[in-house]
């Protein structure tokens, strides 16, 4: 008996949490371990489809990096990288859709409704809803940079009660067939911007941003970002990541987390406890 | 870290039970202990609460009797008991309704409000809702029998997400200034009835119905009950507990629960725990 | 006939005032006789359930004192009075709460009801819809002042077609158990604003506002009001009545009126011909 | 001041019927005396405005045989009746329809605005709502029997708050040019059937049905007329508006009322006083 | 075959258009050769409907001065004229409005219900959406000047999906019986201004205005005018057409259209296809 | 002018079909010439957005076996037909829903999009909607059979004036990442029975079914079906085609039709001109 009453302590513990996220929307860009190894791929399909049960509208932005290099190779197609990101030609874009959208986006959203949710999967290309520009002029191929997010598709599938599924693609202005290869993360953060979203959530395989003694700072504030790169304290591949939670918060998105997705349930623990578990970016002291 | 999975757990646990009860309409009679031990009181207000916020829809029906006694001594008023039913003269009844609606009913509403529901008391008087004739042809004076309920009423108070808390008080048939008083067990039978609600849970003081050997019975048949009342099994104060299940249960609800409302978080265990608490009474097998 | 011919033409000198309050708020502050002689709450009732056939939206707030010093007597708890208003002690809260809420609210509401409409009798406390605080820190006990109205309660209530009668209790800020004792003429004004009315109707037992000569003020404007109070024209009593108009029309209510409860269908009158019968308070001249 | 409570008694009378006719349709066919009589043109008006206010919906069908004549002289139009139905001839059917639609049909329809409706007049023609064919294979011309009626049209303007005044003219079938010229009685009776109406009303210029020493019959039951048109109880020009009466409740108008138009007010007296003015026609007794 | 894709590619070269006007408003004045000759009523009657079919909202305002003058004369009443305007006497009126909302409102009505549409007749007089006084201050009897268009009314029964005929007679301000005879050219403009349309068009008699050349200005721009006028390239009765069009430009409708109805199915062509067939005056270049 | 003439009588010949269309849904199976040949493309594009535009509702369901097999080829993986069936491998699978989901089907909505249409890209797996089990136990691999569709999913994208174009993959019963390859014209049948189409348009890459004598048969009626695969006038590839359009008019679909796509326009012309150009096949004669 003494354990069911921890039972209901724990959920009412959520109690706070539930009310305050009832009908928000959330963000989360899903990659990492989280997307690769089985066991975390359940949990993370159950917190989501958890979160959607207690009224919040989640969305989820996935990348794919290592199955567009598995399949590239198989089909001996070369790519390159400058600056971390892919120099995207035609020959790797037609492959890089294929796979963001025809495998892995297909693959999240059978997860998910596979444990009660009903979720949609899409890239920016339906209903042309991303549009983009070649980035720097082009030199980057088919990678490109988002210059508008039309919210108003993806409100319609919330409205609906459907759980969108984003592939990181876009449309060019014109509509067309061409497409451009989209950075995950900087999609999460436009998107949450274009929704008005209560926060958005990127699943990483760090605990969150480190301080120089390696220890997780819990709560970053935007003033202080540029200090702590400017003394390496954030540095590597964790600058994008922080340059991504900016783009949020200063569109207006209240918090931006980084979170460990090597942790089991690392979402529903970091937005239903009060400590959290990773590195939350906001605006205000 | 460990016991943070735990938590994750153990909200993922009450998953399947949040998604079965959406939007689901839960009479809960609320009376005994939990409704005079201050800390019972607390945690059956979260627990009412926690339901609202992942959207099941609980109606509150209560009793008063102590209450009643105490204010009858009070003012030297006389009351008289007979087959454990008062017997409710006119002057008892002006007592019953000040105490039931006017102490007993807004306690609870502000309870529940402070905790953050919008709860809305009221009484049976309230837009008619509860008509009654006198029980037994007049023979326990304005004690009565439900003849009917208006559910529009309560619906529509639901529809407008408020909670509703009601005083098992009834009017007569022509809707005038006379009131009837009710067992507050039959009321919360007859109003998930009425409701087409997916259970009713009567709080009680003991831990359900027990076997024999004073073991909590877990599930309890429709057909069984016969039988174990013959051989008295179940016997005294729990036969009339017993009867309000069946009536609700042959009214379509589809589960009436007895449970020991001396248990912290009692509700919350019965409805969001495989095994539950309490006794579970139902039709089919 | 003619008398016949008579009748269509009272029905047709209704007509300007049907067309002008259709689909207004009109808070009505019922109290006196009106509140306790047999006859004249029969009339009370049918008046209110006129207004809200031809389309008004009538709301109801009731007093109740005698009533409360009854039971006080009765139940030998001393009360204090302090400038003519209760200095309200815990103990006399509770009487305070349960004669209003239980006793007197559910009397007018059956009234109501019994005459063909949908009442619902809350308090206050009922959604927390009125919150106060200590009047003048303490020095009337649980006396209160009104520090919100949550009008979206009524509102939602009036939406659903109910009469709501409202027992003068309001929540503390934190809307636990505790009440507050509210004047019942300052939360009808209050009220009146907070649902942006047309009018507030104040029923008492004086034919209105006099002047030196006791002849009935038909029409006082705001601007006179200071002038009449020190030359003592209005005094006494009537100096809350007015004082609680004048919050209404401060506070945008178009009018508000003092009428005499003993007079047979007062409200009508006053509403539907075009003289009225007592004193309506108003800004503009 | 009795004079004042007699005003307000009037009006408490009035509520039974108000409450009874509340959202219910009637039909009014509009004619005789009420019809060109200033001073009972204006009461009819206010009459009907009265109705809409405390939330009836009428509907107006008018004839205008007099006005008709008048036109049809004045262009030296010769016209032939047979059986006391106009035989209309193509060239009579330009005059009826256009001073029934033109001239009569808009006089009603500014009279009823002028005094607050939004009344909107049509004939039959308007969406092809009315459909007929030639009355006995074309015996009488473009005389014609109405064979469909689309309440929907009717339905919706009184969706919109607007009262029809309709002009008895019909489509062919085909929906063209063609009208038919329809008796206004008849063309009341199946509206009122097609709009499931509470009440058909038909103003004459009569007291209404009379028994054989003159006197009035009050209520005629369904079972009684043909014995009464048998002993030429009812003859001559009441035949057909008894036959339009039973036509009606035949098609489940609750009941058929002839009233005196020459009477002030008739409408309002025969609907809102508990014996009325005139002969109401029923099926049941 | 040949012929098919023919017929494919004018289909789709009626998208953009289809596209353009997709839930828009356009106001028609239907006068001339179009509203009298029969091939030309039924090609006329046929694009109005297609129109309709096709996602726009038409609205027809009509004129009919030759058939008044017809029944004037065979009514021998004397009409006079000034200034190209009727000097409506009071006999006059009542034929005016005979004619036009009795016969030729009503035969617009009836040939576009026949082709399926559900059109309503109506005159400004119901629901008094169009209000007039009298133009000149009355040097021209009943000849108005309109000073209100009340959209609301003509706007619920777009909402209903019908398509309102109007004929051009106004109330006056009292909304009696009074009626003005509008200019259905003006009367056109006002009500495209109050419904916020996207074009207003005017079927005449003419090519659309022409040059000095006599060759056909397909777009004549608005600061363009007043020197055409002055050099007397547009004159005599295209001056208070291109009026009109002004009138509308001014209240922000798109476009103003002078079209040739003449000419066969000349809507259609106006609206769907490129260079259109007549003259589009417009603001800004 | 007179090519003008021509245009509007081609948009009025249309009239009709637009009329009986409207708010219709049409299913349409998008193959062959149609799907590779680039201004085929271009032309069924712009087909479907007129479609949409003019009120209908499409839903597209493609196949895409030429672009599945170069991959396979290109990854070197084999594949192999049983009855010109693929058995299709768990290693096939993940190619064919790779290139039906990620390539194909974001190309064709990317297709719809440039001309103005806002299509959304789904597989069967979204939402789970299409479910399936493996075809003949098994003996095919996951080749599989459709054993329900959940319109609802398709409704709801619908009503937010989505057009949904489907790749042919369904889930498993427990929606897990299993998925499906599934005949994209039985797939279209299915689908257009569950959503009650109105139609269901088979593009091939034949003229339609032709009878002995190599003439194309307009209209088949389901009684002549079976003696003419009998007689083998239907044979081949033909039969399947023929099988799916039973599948669809058995299942109350008014009519199949199968088309030829490499003719321009061939949608439209089968839609909008009265003798289409293809071979309609319908339950009734």
């Amino acid at each position: 008996m003494q354990k069911k009453i921890e039972v209901a302590n724990t959920l009412l513990d959520a109690f706070p949490f539930i009310k305050e996220f009832r009908n928000q929307t959330v963000v989360i860009k899903y990659g990492g371990a989280a997307q690769t190894q089985p066991h975390l791929k359940e949990q993370f399909a159950k917190d989501i489809v958890l979160l959607y049960l207690v009224g919040l509208k989640p969305v989820i932005v996935h990348g794919g990096g290592k199955r567009i290099n598995e399949y590239l190779e198989k089909l001996n197609i070369k790519t390159q990288f400058k600056d971390g990101q892919r120099v995207t030609t035609k020959e790797n874009m037609e492959v890089v859709e294929m796979v963001l959208s025809g495998l892995i986006n297909k693959e999240i959203t059978s997860l998910l409704n596979s444990h009660g949710a009903k979720a949609i999967g899409i890239s920016g290309k339906d209903a042309g809803f991303l549009k983009a520009i070649p980035k720097d002029d082009g030199a980057f191929g088919y990678t490109g940079n988002i210059t508008s997010v039309d919210s108003q598709v993806l409100q319609k599938l919330l409205d609906e009660k459907f759980i969108p599924v984003i592939a990181p693609i876009a449309s060019g202005e014109s509509l067309g067939h061409v497409g451009y290869n989209i950075n995950a993360d900087l999609a999460a953060s436009k998107i949450s911007v274009a929704l008005n979203a209560k926060k958005v959530v990127f699943l990483t395989d760090t605990a969150g941003v480190l301080d120089k003694e390696k220890n997780l700072i819990s709560t970053l504030y935007k003033r202080d970002i540029d200090s702590l790169i400017e003394d390496e304290t954030i540095s590597g591949g964790m600058i994008p990541k922080v340059m991504a939670c900016l783009e949020a918060i200063n569109g207006e998105v209240q918090k931006a987390h980084i979170i460990d997705g090597r942790v089991e349930h690392s979402i529903l623990l970091e937005l239903f406890t009060s400590d959290g578990i990773g590195t939350v970016i906001r605006k205000m002291d």
